[in-house]
């Protein structure tokens, strides 16, 4: 658990540096929201490089996204996603487990969940593949990402 | 290296979008190094609660203060600081490793410490002890961290 604290608490401290200038606003939050997955996007595109730096080439998407919830979630979360076919879901997010589990948080949730959103969309930019990353939480902290791959 | 990767990159991004938005001015500047030091001094209390959560108590300051240079700096680093007993100094500061060694860009290597600075001075506020945490560097990307502790 210890390994990845640093980089959690980092990532609390920088939503809540992004939230404390800003108003309670609707476009105010949108705009935080599009700052914390433009600055996730910068650090997966780093993140994406070192990581395949001595790694063979990828034979397809498949293949890609497998990293992806393999290596890559690894590298940031310590844990593999849970299911890695269908939905990419994750059963204990760990950006969202300091939260109380219920559905009186739901509403602050989105914002945990941006820059992670963020961190995809850059990895899979620096592979080549352009992509809208979303996510979504139904019962915390279970989390589940969509990736829509754009065809160019 | 992968290790502490995520971390290292979300504090690199952390730093250009603090810088971004900000004028050259000279005060401007400081207004950064502390905004960035406070920010550490979060994450470094959050971090350091973690780490004692399971850890005995502690005897006196020199005890404190090895905690500091080997766990702490571990779970942050991956390595312990070199020269602990004298004046902290870590030879291959990893949050500097990036930049190229060399004179040409001393100008801009405070800003990549003053989160640290902030990080030990958080924790070493959740363990009682008020300080002054400042970091010089005399030749990249060695780096030397001078704490002050002082008496209430």
């Amino acid at each position: 658990m210890a390994d990845e604290a640093p980089f959690q608490f980092l990532h609390s401290e920088l939503i809540q540096y992004i939230y404390k200038s800003a108003d309670t606003e609707d476009t105010e939050n949108g705009r935080n929201i599009s700052k914390l997955e433009n600055l996730g996007c910068r650090v997966g595109q780093g993140l994406i490089e070192r990581l395949t730096k001595d790694a063979p080439r990828f034979k397809d998407e498949l293949d890609i996204m497998k990293f992806i919830c393999k290596d890559f979630w690894t590298c940031l979360f310590k844990k593999q996603i849970d299911n890695l076919r269908t939905n990419h879901q994750d059963s204990q997010f760990r950006l969202l487990s300091h939260l109380s589990a219920g559905k009186q948080y739901l509403d602050y949730a989105p914002k945990y969940l941006a820059f992670t959103c963020g961190l995809v969309r850059g990895a899979l930019s620096n592979l080549g593949l352009r992509s809208v990353v979303t996510a979504e939480i139904s019962d915390m902290p279970a989390c589940k990402f969509q990736v829509l791959i754009q065809k160019m």
